[in-house]
């Protein structure tokens, strides 16, 4: 694992050549933020990474947490790396300059996550909920609350965390049962069992602001009834002092398949000391104003699992000698060829490839969209960008995540039986990757959003948005005898898409069941669809660059050698998940319940 | 875990409805093995495996094996159940009756392994291992060698290995170095390391006797060379006392994603005494001739997981409450639904259902033609079933240990965060499930020895054996209106099938890495093909028992569900595995090595 290296050369690509980023953040009102700045940022966060972060990954895995009289110890070096994270100003990046950010755009943060969490994501994952609990205060907090907790979380001396889920209330979050009571000082008290809290406790920072999702004693029932609060680890003064032990304890850490470095905690609230954050039975609404945000970083995990898998399993495949090319032997001074010259080895590494640049296109694409719609100073693109974002959220997290594992399954299977011991490092990228389809709300649960939500929910207004970008895109193509035909090839698979939306939506009108019956085979082939044209831009760009003389030619050469191999043998997976979606409900829901 | 149960109903379906157990046994000489008798052995595996296997399951993964001082201690029980087992007689089921076996049907003997092996394969891997090593004795064996080391290893006093890889040969084994030098006395010091020997070390039995891959010092270079070897643990007497240990040191266990229980051992033969079994240079082909047996073992390893982790996830959805179903409560006096209401949860326990049910009937079906093709009294018969075996040998390791891995993923994904820890049992099975498309070949080797040699080495004459049985069965439905649709579907894709196959052929005679580049689509496409036929039979007699007013007409009709099911949402995959089949090879030879 420690010869990870940061893709830097390809993160590049899809940053600053096919999204052009720096007139993205000119159009975003970050005009000081060009190439070469934003690049100096990679390339230091990718240093650390790879010295600091990558070296931890395996060590965390066998240390993993413990759970010593009511505290949790993170792996040894943990510790260290997050101050030294501190002291670069990494926690910085992306937050209010009114409380001691940098103020930058959040997809310059999700690159950075992207870059840090690839080798190491147990540990990622502290600094990960540490933002998004950030964001929660920036946007809902009272200034008061802005000032009290910003600054510490900003500069790093306190991280923070999401508390949501309760054992009867995972996906469901409308079945939650921690209360909260008022007092007279307007504190609340809040009392309740909150479990699969992710950095619940920790030791690398002296104090932990835990967001909590509670229910007030009048509150309705369901997820109207959902307040949040902001709860500290340990009390903090008027000034800012710690003060005493707020009464929350961390009764058990999880005993997980991967991710072993971060704890996974049952926290017993009770009648710890908090208070409300944002308006009252609000709470449920006030999440999802930044769930696009969480959703596109733990689709990140994909990309990461995806990314680390890849690259020890091409580096395997060059070295691993095993019998002839079928073509004649190919390093005949070698015992054998290196395994990489067999067609079936080439087709776990190119699924792969395919699939992580493909990812990572789709996670900065989705970033870019999310500035736009906050930060653009045209309403119009606001609302379009903000359309964009919603349905490409899902699809981010979810497809991402199963494409993601695929691809770390794949790596592991490059190696044959070496893929299944500790040494080469991928059967704890499998573990670790696989929570990435769970948490954040299931592969199912994302499907529902996309589907129900985004698509049916907007009358298909979101899609009409995104494909007529798409096919903006293909009429530029027309023209290109290279690019025509399969542009002509994504128009016609875009019209499949609107018109497969619009017969389930017309069927949901008679039977609820197909919303769910249809979702996750679409929501997959939505991903192939937009992963298709990311592949077709890229493919654009790469012609461009060759016919101009590029310097560095085989890195577009692999390019369109990938946009072929994505058309011939990714992209065809659509045609079976159209036969499943058509077929509609009846097959899942006629069997008893029993019968199965 | 401890929940595990046999699911008898099914095998019962599988082998007595559908395969037609009994008459079978009288084709093959064995008509003593009528139903009830046969069912008799089950229901007693069954009773062993639930009872004392299960509840070892989680507890082997958690201890795991210990190397110390150079011998593996297994996991606490591991001794006791293999005492008990061999006890019961369970060992001697299908082997010699002249060194003290029952002398059963190896189908039988595959069946057992399914049961025992279900809830704890780990554990299955010790007595498996044991019966390839007797099943290699008694095939190549002198009558000496028989008579010194079956009757031990047949009661179970003794147990086997296989040695055959080494770090530089995995799947090559044509790069193996262990050496073999003759002594006067007939024997060979054999010398080398293998790694990854499965069952290498234990405290089970008495004494190892490991079969070994070893090359002669004359012998020509690659797998021609090859002889094979026996060599104990501990040296034996004439008489067939224990003499002393043989120069075999266990120097290290694997540190493996799963299956802890069992020890994964390097093995070093320190000039250790073996003796040649079967022919000098011929230890790769006497492999051979029982490959098709050992791979059929390791197939059922994915109908274990499958069927483990289906039952699971089944009672989890029942009992796992969580929103309403889309079309209004369905259990109002609950706090809200069992999740099995919900489309999406049934999707993925249907696709288990049907994936774990067709790989059931697949292995018995191929189990059953390999009983044939040795021992059915007419040598067409013989010749064809042997045909259709080894066609469907490939298929069942590798399809059955893909679509099995598949299952348990599923599985532990209905659990949503409860599938990814400890508790439930489904992040063992997972990480247990992974290594079968790995060992005894891969799913790419699998997939070359299928199209490579079964199909274009054949000239596709095993295939028409094959597709001449499935299209007899489909012209016996074309009468029926209920079944004539999907029989003619079958037909075509029957059609496609065999185009697709001669294509190929064609084009490999240009290209030879056409086979490499087509072979795991081809593999997996036909895998639906076959389940497709087996699902239409057992659709089939499901209709003729619903017609006939069976008593459990609950069972059947779920047999139509599924039916109905994987017509509708599995079998439609082939068509994307067509069309990445036809892309050819470029797409996955242009990139160079370096450029990936």
């Amino acid at each position: 694992m420690s010869n990870y290296q940061t893709p830097l050369r390809d993160i590049n690509f899809a940053l600053f050549e096919l999204l052009d980023y720096s007139l993205h953040c000119s159009t975003i009102g970050q005009s000081a933020l060009d190439t070469e700045l934003a690049n100096a940022f990679l390339v230091e966060a990718a240093r650390f990474s790879e010295t600091i972060l990558a070296p931890l990954g395996p060590l965390g895995d066998r240390a993993g947490c413990q759970l010593v009289e009511g505290r949790v110890i993170t792996p040894p070096g943990f510790k260290e790396a997050y101050q030294q994270y501190c002291a670069a100003g990494w926690p910085t990046l992306s937050r209010s300059t009114l409380y001691g950010g940098q103020g930058l755009p959040q997809s310059l943060g999700i690159v950075l996550s992207e870059i840090l969490g690839t080798p190491n994501w147990a540990w990622g994952m502290y600094v990960g909920l540490s933002q998004g609990a950030m964001h929660t205060i920036e946007t809902h907090g009272s200034l008061r609350q802005k000032q009290q907790y910003l600054p510490s979380l900003i500069s790093g001396r306190w991280t923070g965390t999401m508390c949501l889920t309760e054992a009867q209330a995972g996906s469901d979050l409308g079945l939650l049962k921690t209360k909260a009571e008022a007092c007279t000082d307007g504190s609340y008290k809040i009392t309740g069992t909150k479990i699969f809290i992710s950095s619940g406790d920790h030791d690398l920072a002296e104090n932990i602001i835990h967001i909590v999702l509670a229910r007030l004693p009048d509150a309705p029932p369901g997820t109207k009834g959902i307040s949040l609060f902001v709860v500290p680890k340990i009390l903090i003064s008027e000034s800012g002092d710690l003060l005493e032990q707020n009464n929350i304890n961390c009764s058990a850490i999880e005993h997980k398949m991967g991710i072993h470095g971060n704890a996974t905690c049952v926290l017993n609230f009770d009648g710890a000391t908090g208070w409300l954050l944002g308006d009252i039975n609000k709470g449920l609404n006030q999440m999802f104003t930044f769930m696009n945000l969480a959703r596109i970083g733990s689709g990140l995990q994909g990309l990461a699992h995806g990314e680390l898998g890849y690259q020890t399993a091409r580096r395997y495949a060059r070295e691993r000698l095993q019998m002839r090319s079928a073509s004649g032997p190919r390093y005949p001074e070698k015992a054998a060829d290196p395994i990489i010259v067999h067609p079936d080895v080439r087709r776990m590494l190119l699924t792969q490839k395919v699939l992580v640049e493909g990812v990572r296109m789709l996670c900065y694409f989705s970033a870019l969209k999310m500035d736009l719609s906050q930060n653009s100073a045209s309403p119009d693109m606001r609302d379009s960008a903000s359309d964009v974002a919603g349905l490409l959220t899902p699809i981010v997290k979810a497809f991402s995540t199963e494409v993601g594992f695929e691809s770390a399954n794949l790596a592991l299977q490059c190696l044959g039986g070496h893929g299944y011991i500790r040494e080469w490092g991928l059967e704890q990228n499998l573990r670790d990757c696989r929570i990435a389809t769970l948490y954040e709300g299931t592969t199912g649960i994302q499907a529902l959003d996309l589907l129900g939500r985004k698509i049916i929910g907007s009358g298909t207004k979101t899609l009409v948005a995104l494909i007529d970008e798409v096919n903006e895109f293909c009429s530029d193509c027309a023209a290109n005898e290279q690019l025509a035909p399969r542009a002509a090839q994504l128009t016609t698979l875009n019209q499949e898409w609107l018109e497969l939306s619009l017969s389930i939506a017309d069927k949901a009108q008679h039977n609820p069941d197909e919303i769910g019956a249809a979702a996750v085979d679409y929501l997959m082939y939505s991903g192939y669809l937009v992963l298709a044209y990311l592949w077709l831009r890229a493919e654009k760009i790469a012609r461009t660059q060759l016919a101009g003389g590029a310097e560095d030619a085989s890195f577009y050469t692999a390019k369109l050698a990938s946009a072929d191999f994505y058309f011939a043998r990714i992209l065809p997976r659509t045609a079976g998940l159209v036969q499943s979606i058509k077929s509609g409900a009846d097959n899942l829901m006629s069997l008893p319940d029993e019968s199965f």
